[in-house]
């Protein structure tokens, strides 16, 4: 490795000043600016980045990047430590333990850090995960595989068909249950889609990730991998979930069925909440406790029925006031098939966009109504607003997730190409992602 | 009236079955379908309606729309009264309290039901206000006006100019505070706009709604009204705040910072959320509490200064998984000024939204990150994602809600055409729209 490699990404006054004093990606570097004092080990920057930054890895695990000026004073203080990474034995196979398969797409779970730099690479042989987790050897046999390695935002609907069919061979290789490790970004959409494409399931497939990287004293990543095998292993339902931290604390795991969750907070450990939805179950102490009342049992022998394909022309438009009607027009005329609208409230939407909307639903085009609110219901026949989008054609989504109604029409679409149908399969249940008023029956009004 | 006008919006058949049995709008029908039997008031249809279904308001407030079938049996069963709403005298104004004007913009808490059918008037009169909640003559002395008419998913950046421009004609009258009766829907981003708006005010400004309206026995309008006249006349802040149900129970009202608050339910009384933030007090048996520790404090005396204008420019850009990049361009290529991008987790968006992103920053287009989590802090400086974004020139919000966002960028690109200023504006505190981060300094990376 030459010099301009140990020091990947810097350039210009920052790759001087670093070159000068003969530092190292991963050198222990401190830097005093306007009186205050940061030491951290040097990390690598993007390419994107620019000359006046140099970025350090903080103690607490943070990555800050300080701005050079020129009262900045810049010292290296320590040499990196060359990363010697030295993998357990891998423990006995214990043969009477139910067989749970991990496939990894990326993110903050799947990784290992390089305690020297930060830098996050792929890591998810089973003896990765032994070492990381011994305890995992107490409870299934594992087979691990990479599947991606990737920041769950990059995450797109194609790569859902990818995971819905590893899941399907290992199913077929008869695993007692499937983990997928995934980027917390978007593992809710995630779940969702496989909840559409993996239907009959007959063991459960269980998406975790964790919200702290496993170099961090907080990290969430093992609890959370445990209860994930756990409930792969022996939880007696047998639909899509997402296992992460119930409440701040280590204690318990909740599952979240896959078409009901939502990460609610950017970085706390437990962001994913149920909404509109008990969970479905809650891990705690290696005991399993259902708490939903109505779930599809675990059942070997039940033939699963794989809809991997999803329509990449479905759109999400969340209305704001001043929202320029003609976007309608535009995702319109670019040949999609539906558009999710998060509207307001009880699903309502500014008059602007009426005309584009009936223009929408009369050139074929599915437009459904979900709320921004994102808890409660969607009733589009409290108000004449709601009364009027029903007659223009609009499609309630009930107390469906935004998120969820756009990843089911996308699955719908690759279904079918039929409106009727499709609007047909909207408006089933098909994995629990929606319920049905319970306090009152309502014919909807439609045109 | 004639009978056509009597039967408004129905047509065809529904007109036809209606007609024949001689009703009109405000009879109490029964129609029996399908073994279920349905009675309420008929209502009127909207323009967009069919001619198959029948409107009946329940008993129980909600509306419905039974669609006619050959099995359908419609009969009338009583005759509607006509209504006759009289207001009762004014009470006596008592000289000696704190004068509020309440200023109607629209919606649920604003209007009068006609219990006869549901439809729903604007009342707003002093002697209305006083009829359906006399308590507010023992609180103060009030002048009320009706400035708009509108659901507010009809409420658009202009109007929030007007409601301003209102706001300080009756500060510089020289009341002690200000109510505005809103929809709920958009009330969030209103509250925002006019936190922007109304500079150094001098005494309070209290937005407030309801979300169930006045004809249901579990209305929360009056203690909503009750608690943000109180709020307006006696409260020590001086702030834009939302005044509403803290809990299902009507036993406290809480006051939320106007550029803090969402809307999180679509029906629940205690729909409205401070975010990322405590509220700012709560009434409770007409005594105000503060809950926020920093504020600004009421003082006749300060000189309010008004800069009313938004620029409609601004969008809002959910980012979703599949998402086409291309409606990044397509805003840029409209002149947007600014783009919000509402992005996952920490603040991360796909690599294919990277080069339309970079295009719009070269083209002097402001793009901003707030997260869809909704709860926490975007932090770009964690994963590579977000490095890249802050290298590309993404703007962090911190933890501003991506709604306050969109309409705080409309209200800078009102105030200013300089992009270097815009930025400042951005990133300075105006009204309580984002904290610091406690935990740690971070310098952020910029190109």
């Amino acid at each position: 490795m030459n010099r301009e490699e140990s020091l990947a990404g810097y350039k210009g006054l920052a790759l001087k000043i670093l070159k000068d004093m003969d530092a190292e990606i991963g050198d222990l570097i401190r830097i005093v600016k306007g009186g205050q004092a940061y030491e951290g080990i040097l990390i690598p920057r993007s390419e994107y980045g620019d000359d006046k930054h140099i970025v350090i890895k903080l103690r607490s695990g943070y990555n800050i990047g300080v701005r050079l000026t020129p009262d900045t004073k810049v010292e290296k203080i320590g040499r990196g430590e060359k990363p010697a990474f030295v993998a357990p034995p891998m423990p006995e196979q214990k043969q009477a333990l139910p067989k749970v398969s991990i496939i990894s797409t990326g993110g903050t779970i799947a990784s290992r850090v390089d305690y020297r730099t930060g830098a996050v690479r792929p890591a998810l042989s089973a003896g990765d995960l032994y070492s990381v987790v011994p305890e995992l050897a107490d409870i299934a046999r594992i087979d691990a595989q990479i599947l991606f390695s990737l920041y769950s935002e990059n995450i797109t609907p194609v790569h859902w068909a990818e995971m819905a069919k590893t899941v399907a061979e290992k199913i077929a290789e008869g695993v007692e249950g499937v983990v997928i490790a995934h980027g917390t970004d978007t593992m809710g959409y995630s779940a969702a889609a496989l909840s559409f494409a993996l239907q009959n399931l007959p063991v459960p497939v269980i998406f975790v990730g964790s919200q702290r990287s496993a170099d961090r004293p907080s990290s969430d990543a093992a609890t959370n991998l445990t209860g994930a095998v756990l409930a792969a292993a022996r939880a007696p339902f047998a639909e899509v979930a997402v296992a992460m931290h119930e409440t701040t604390s280590d204690t318990s795991i909740v599952l979240h069925r896959g078409t009901r969750v939502r990460k609610c907070h950017t970085s706390r450990r437990d962001a994913f909440k149920s909404i509109n939805a008990q969970p479905l179950a809650r891990v705690e102490e290696n005991r399993i406790t259902m708490l939903a009342e109505d779930y599809p049992k675990r059942d070997p022998t039940r033939k699963l029925v794989v809809k991997s394909d999803f329509c990449d022309k479905v759109a999400l438009v969340k209305f704001y006031p001043g929202i320029d009607p003609a976007v309608i027009d535009w995702y319109v005329d670019k040949g999609y098939k539906a558009v999710v609208l998060e509207g307001t409230g009880l699903g309502h939407v500014a008059k602007s966009l009426f005309e584009p909307i009936k223009k929408a639903v009369d050139k074929g085009v599915l437009v459904a109504m979900a709320s921004q609110c994102i808890w409660g219901r969607v009733n589009m026949n409290v108000y004449d607003t709601g009364r009027d989008l029903l007659a223009l054609g609009v499609i309630p989504l009930e107390d469906m997730l935004a998120e969820t109604a756009t990843v089911k029409l996308m699955w719908i679409f690759a279904q079918t190409s039929s409106m009727e149908e499709a609007k047909q399969l909207l408006k089933t249940n098909i994995a629990g992602e929606f319920s049905t008023r319970s306090l009152y029956t309502v014919e909807e009004n439609k045109p």
